[in-house]
């Protein structure tokens, strides 16, 4: 970057037309941020992975030696540039493919099901009239609300200097705003019909949020935004990493975090109507380690032995001391985590599935970026967690992308040969995890792929296998790969295919889980055939087909209808916080209550990994 | 004021020596203001009174119309001028006399005497040593703090950030700072032999603060200042009236009184040695007027009837809230108040006298600028005020001034004559409160005064009265007046006399004392004879002569013996309050148990308020 200013030069991106001014020598990356414009970079910027590339369609833009060596010849003629390594030098035009992309068009699952919410926030509202001072009525004013109020009040200095004006302004009418036994607010005229919340749900990849009406419990609209954090890293624990080297990245991190819920508050008062200051109570779910970024807390204890967190409780506080604006009063309650990497979502849904009240053995399984595992057996609770996700978000996969527009999202063999459907156009982009497993399991049926998870090389292909899948075999050196899409039928330019390494990464990230579930059974005493329901929780858990779940091995061997997906749990416990303060209190026993299994503790835990890495023989 | 920024001139104050830069046309009492130097003004500031006359030593300074009406030729000439009237114009040199002058050299009751004060304080602190974090002990730094301290906590997310890094970089050693079940300071190193508060009095003229090792109960410091309201006007009315004139009187009010409290805060700790962040706790009780003008809460209804205040109850918030740098941590607890006039400071004096658990009628009588009765009978509690005070305070007095350097502290009668002790150097400036009663006793015993007030006519004198007593009664007119020092023995320059508007304001002061008395007598059914004890209570009532009080009708007829003088109660109580959370609760129960009398609603007050009037006849 130049060391003085310069004259800034135009950066336009397409397909959104968004314009920005910036210096010469600003970073592609930084000007789309910039921009709004928010391009994943799960390597961390390390000019390695290729998701963040990029095309110039009007202007030039000279690629680092980065670059040049990461594509081909013709795709760097063609324009092609990665964001996170070349600076732009001139006025220029960029386009940014849907699979570098991260919008909120991506498939993010936003409802819930499940049980009834209780409805009984802390949070209160009631319209008051109250006789004018006169000499038989000399009460103080707060004495004097407390009396049309029915109830005894602690006032903070902050109101009692504003309720004198307040109530002489409004003839003493109004509506008063309280928590528990403490007044927060005293609003104009009668609002006792308008009291909102707001419930989030703050993951690793994909963040979700949800307007409620306090008193009723009715939703009014729902919003969801990719984490800004990705672009730092994709997992937690690259971020993590990141804080621990850099002393600025926390801060960094937490401001892409409330950056992110500020936008979809922005998108929830766009939806509803209701102002900012109307909201009086939020409550988030995450794990251990976005909580920790979201509140300024460094996690760095996270990144090494023994992982241990800054603390498990719950928080409340003022919005603002994160800077996000919402009514003064309004109170942020941060779920309370159970160790380590079994976080505040978890806690989430085990409250949300009402898990620990299970008459039989129950098994609660979160596949997000992390996975995280709940064994509920005679009312006692075990947790674990594992590194499994970024594979099931399509992140260390060749062709692995997010569930947005281009993404094949689903496979099936028909007439003797792969089929796929794509979100949006129909023109593929790259796959997203439901559609690598739906991959997976079929060519391990087609015997393309072994129980080892080998690739087969064209020699030792089934003799029965059609001649439409085996043509779609390659062999590069020693290792093969299954052609997806050719180039001329790719949005990139580039076939898309599945390469060796993808189906190791999967078997990975399955077998992890399944290690895991296996561990928890051990530890009670159960096996897989004690289990009377597997709760699969999670935005991705709602789209994967339960038979190839199964089938790679994902999940223990039960009877297919003992598998139940139950949404977004996570957000939906935090909806149950936000309507009650009974199940905030509910949260933390149960956070405390559940025993946590650090599975790199545990001496059996390497030897089920081993085993699970090996595909189940076909049932 | 001149409209744009001119040179600036020079100001220099005697006795101080301090010296101060301003622009040409700055009012006297702000320069010295700004030089630290509060000058009173009781009349507030309009140019009646007098009492803010000070005295040009070197170069010039044109007085305006008002001062040139207010002195003589020869007192201009000599260089008289109101310091409320007259503005800088060259560099000059003022001296203020001490009659003028505020400072904390001024008599103000500091110490107090009473019941054994309970230590229990809110805040408590524990050195710990926490094991290091290893593969068996993986806690999470909040609850391995709960694991070495043996107690739950709530941890607010101030303190959940910085944590991690002081635990580690201290060795995961240090104090532990709390507030009941709450985590509110970790230091490094073991500071729990040093957990120290401050106890604040606020009173209408003076206040005293008072520093205390919390977990001892021991006062290690103890300071005062003038209130520097005291320059907006001299009782709680005119600055209730200031506010409701001046929207920005509210702030000019508070910053003076916190700007007071910080002036204390700097004496004790230079007393002391203690830091500013080692003070986690501060209390303070003063009447309602004065709490709310603290806090920025306006008083103004306070100031038309029913006179409401904006709130009774306690207060307890960060006093950074009001300015006032301590620990971060630190909460400042303002004592609750019983009604309109009748304050926290009453509060903290029923508390600090144990006086709801006196088995027979006391009555706790403090006499401060307001003044307050509070009766005890059978547990029960009855209170009431009477606008009292300014004239004990000099205020109102034509030769008033507080007890100060050069003010008449003691009267007698020796030798047929009146004679009188000094503080400081023995040259008169003026009487205090004290004196005056004195005075007035000795003058009606001489028949100077009559029963009606009436200082009696050359020609009406009894016939047995000294030549020397004779000598000194002036008529002038058709009132009569009393010479106590001549012009030449005076610091002032002027004869110090006592006025027949002055036998006015005290038979008024000490006349709605006993009617307020005679008001919560007749409540509850008793009759003065039925009073076990008067306690005496405020920085007045320390000074004067019981006899004295009795024969001006100050307090009711009881035998001598039952009055007792119990010193500043109200802080007292603040100390109470500041050792232990459960004298705050008392005190909050005694708030709303005791029974406030309205004297201006009473319709029997008007008429025990005119028997009053005429002074008692002799024993």
């Amino acid at each position: 970057m130049p060391s003085s200013p310069a004259s800034e030069v135009t950066v336009r991106f397409e397909p959104t037309g968004r314009t920005i001014r910036v210096l010469p020598g600003t970073l592609l990356l930084e000007a789309a941020a910039r921009a709004g414009q928010i391009i994943q970079t799960p390597c961390g910027g390390n000019g390695t992975c290729g998701k963040c590339a990029v095309r110039i369609v009007e202007g030039r833009l000279e690629p680092t030696a980065v670059t040049v060596h990461y594509f081909s010849a013709p795709q760097a003629q063609k324009g092609w540039r990665l964001a996170c390594q070349d600076r732009v030098q001139d006025d220029v035009t960029i386009e940014i493919p849907a699979a570098a992309r991260f919008d909120s068009r991506t498939k993010i699952l936003t409802t819930s099901t499940g049980r009834h919410l209780p409805v009984k926030p802390a949070v209160w509202k009631q319209y008051v009239e109250m006789p004018l001072p006169a000499q038989e009525r000399p009460e103080a004013d707060v004495e004097r609300l407390e009396a049309a109020l029915g109830r005894k009040l602690r006032v903070p200095l902050r109101l009692v200097k504003r309720l004198p004006n307040l109530f002489r302004e409004n003839g003493f009418k109004g509506t008063a705003v309280g928590r528990d036994g403490e007044l927060i607010g005293f609003e104009p005229g009668d609002t006792s019909g308008m009291l909102f919340g707001v419930a989030f749900d703050l993951g690793t990849t994909t963040i979700v949020g949800t307007l409620l009406e306090l008193h009723t419990g009715k939703e009014l609209a729902v919003a969801a935004v990719m984490n800004p954090q990705v672009a730092i890293g994709d997992d937690v624990i690259s971020r993590i990493s990141r804080v621990r080297e850099h002393a600025v990245a926390l801060r960094d991190l937490q401001e892409r975090a409330v950056g992110a819920l500020r936008m979809i508050l922005e998108d929830l008062w766009s939806q509803s109507g209701v102002r900012q200051d109307q909201i009086y109570s939020l409550t988030l779910a995450g794990n251990s380690t976005m909580q920790h970024l979201l509140c300024g807390i460094t996690p760095a204890a996270l990144g090494e032995i023994p992982f241990a967190p800054a603390h498990n409780h719950a928080l409340a506080f003022r919005p603002a001391e994160i800077g996000l604006e919402v009514n003064d009063a309004a109170i942020l309650y941060v779920f309370p985590s159970i160790g380590s990497f079994v976080g505040g979502d978890t806690v989430a849904g085990i409250l949300a599935t009402n898990l620990k009240g299970a008459a039989k053995p129950h098994l609660l399984v979160d596949i997000g970026t992390n996975g995280e595992i709940v064994l509920s057996h005679n009312g006692r609770l075990t947790a674990c967690s594992t590194a499994a996700g970024p594979a099931f978000e399509g992140a260390r996969i060749h062709a692995g992308m997010r569930a947005a527009d281009g993404a094949i999202d689903k496979f099936l063999i028909a007439d003797g040969d792969l089929r796929f459907s794509v979100i949006g156009d129909g023109t593929p982009a790259g796959l997203c995890g439901s559609a690598l497993i739906d991959l997976i399991a079929l060519l391990l049926d087609a015997g393309v792929i072994d129980s080892t998870g080998r690739i087969q090389p064209t020699d030792e292909l089934p003799a029965n296998l059609s001649p439409a899948l085996r043509a779609r075999i390659r062999e590069d050196g020693h290792a093969a790969s299954v052609l997806l899409a050719p180039a001329a039928a790719s949005r990139t330019g580039a076939d898309i295919v599945l390469t060796q390494r993808d189906v190791r990464e999967l078997q990975l990230a399955a077998a992890a889980i399944r290690a895991g579930i296996l561990i928890l059974l051990k530890h009670a005493g159960l096996t897989t055939a004690d289990l009377d329901a597997v709760l699969l929780a999670g935005g991705f858990g709602n789209f994967i087909r339960r038979n190839h779940a199964l089938r790679i091995g994902l999940l223990p061997d039960v009877p297919h209808d003992r598998i139940r997906f139950v949404g977004n749990t996570s957000l939906m416990g935090a909806k149950a916080a936000l309507l009650s303060l009974d199940e905030c209190r509910e949260a933390e026993r149960l956070a405390v209550e559940t025993t946590h299994i650090d599975l790199s503790l545990d001496p059996e835990f390497q030897m089920e990994f081993g085993n699970a890495m090996l595909f189940p023989e076909p049932a």
